[in-house]
């Protein structure tokens, strides 16, 4: 009996590497290269949609053509620019790079942790006046964290901040004593009520209805002076502009790896204010991390060609890989 | 029977904060305070001299006054400003502010570390340049560093560095194999042997005839393209020249704390290299360390005037606390 290959779309943009894995991807399926605008001509007959340009939302405009749609990976941590109402009410599969990014963006985390309270990048304004200027630092060990977001990328920021003595809590969609990495999690609903003893706040959560804007005019007001916040997650989990006129006075300071609009508007005061440094959404990307995608899609195409679903599935509903 | 008080000569300069404890110290003793050029006419007579000035080499100068000496405490990690023959051959006691520095600039290394990994001084230059430029970063992880430095401030980078994952090996008088805190010791006499597989090299020995300039030009050369030198021992660990035009050709890059004249004169190349990032010799000094340095003294203080001698002593001979 022969089995006829599925066919893989392969969602990518100009300018964009191809996956490593390509030519095994093609011994195994048939491929078809298409991008944003070439999606709905592309999706028919297809069962498999590999979405490795990560910040398309093409699907949504292209839902109609999917006729044969079952399971969609997506190249990336954040599966909010592809999710939809249709999509989630449908039978399709979706499936994102869950763990891929894990250490990569806690190690970032830990840096902007350090360049903070270690003044480097002061340090470096005074080298390029010319300054000598001896001034005291921050000791980290005994600093208190609040991670926003207890996926698998705010657990690995949870261990790794511990890891180097830092007194670390998480907050997430249900408050509890006895988490394995947190060990307390405060109610994130109710975020503001647990930040007036933050020294570092990470937002690492997925972008959904229930988050976006969490980190609004009151919770930042809520902050003790001389806070930093550190976005990794996405730029809309934060009131941007309430952000940016606390960065103005200087009562806090961020380092912003995600901003609303990317990249960041040409005369964003964003791009000058002393406490606001910005970095363009590279947190997670050490070398290899293109390689490490396609063999994660690769394994999982494997697992779906023997007739398993690859695991976990996104939860469609909550938009995220929940529990 | 009445016991006479101990006279302590405080040898601070000007602008230096006092004690904190020094309310405390006079309780307890007849307290001089001096500076270096005060110190000869202040010496005769006292058993106790407490460097407060760090950076104070005055007591060579004024050893003929030293007629009742028997402790000088120095409130700093590096004592080669302080020693001189005389001294060494003497039965005075000299200790040090072992301990206080350790966690500090475990904490500043790291910092350093990452900061180069994460790309984060490049990453600030592109926003001073109104420039969003993704990049990739390395992975910390796994990457291989060696701390030249045995002693409490190196075991405790030691430590800090492993408990992020990385690959971490000491250099220090003695091979072996199997110390807790780095596992392999390379022979530092041998250093340009142990330097071929080496991403982050990190300068923390005391300064002493045997380590000065023990980073020459043939040690740099054998560090691979892309190495990153750390100094937060003594500038003089360094052979400056060479590192300097490592520096230049962009093969290397380095965190300076220390550099061989400090403050670093005005015109001095470092300050303008691109892979050249000075810092004013502040790794350890967190916020509340002059506190930490004078409740130090003051417990050796009470230990002495108890009849014992504070420990550890410094291998006057040697130039540090040993073993």
């Amino acid at each position: 009996m022969t089995q006829e290959k599925p066919t893989v779309v392969l969602l990518t943009a100009d300018g964009v590497p191809e996956p490593a894995d390509l030519a095994e991807v093609r011994d195994l399926t048939d491929v078809r290269v298409c991008t944003a605008g070439t999606l709905a001509d592309t999706l028919p007959g297809a069962e498999i949609l590999l979405v490795w340009d990560i910040f398309s939302g093409a699907l949504s405009d292209a839902w109609h053509a999917a006729d044969s749609l079952r399971w969609i990976h997506v190249a990336a941590a954040g599966v909010d620019a592809l999710l939809f109402d249709e999509l989630r009410e449908s039978d399709v599969l979706v499936t994102n790079a869950r763990g891929v990014f894990d250490g990569p963006i806690a190690e970032y985390v830990l840096a902007c942790v350090l360049a903070h309270d270690k003044r480097l990048h002061e340090t470096e304004a005074f080298q390029r006046a010319g300054q000598w200027r001896h001034r005291e630092t921050i000791r980290v060990a005994g600093r208190r964290a609040l991670v926003v977001g207890t996926g698998g990328i705010g657990r690995a920021t949870a261990r790794l901040l511990r890891a180097v003595g830092m007194d670390v809590r998480g907050a997430g969609r249900r408050e509890r004593d006895d988490d394995e990495d947190f060990g307390h999690v405060v109610d994130s609903a109710d975020l503001a009520a647990h930040l007036r003893e933050v020294d570092h706040l990470v937002m690492v959560a997925p972008l959904t209805e229930a988050t976006r804007g969490m980190l609004g005019a009151p919770e930042l007001a809520a902050l003790p002076d001389g806070a930093h916040v550190i976005n990794v997650g996405r730029g809309e989990l934060v009131d941007q502009d309430a952000l940016t006129a606390e960065l103005a006075t200087g009562r806090l300071s961020a380092h912003l790896d995600v901003v609303v609009v990317e990249p960041l508007p040409v005369g964003d005061p964003l791009w000058t204010l002393e406490g606001a440094h910005i970095s363009p959404h590279m947190s997670g990307d050490v070398e290899g991390w293109r390689d490490t995608l396609s063999a994660q899609f690769l394994t999982h195409l494997r697992t779906w060609l023997g007739g398993d679903e690859p695991a976990p599935a996104v939860d469609k509903g909550r938009g995220y890989v929940s529990g």
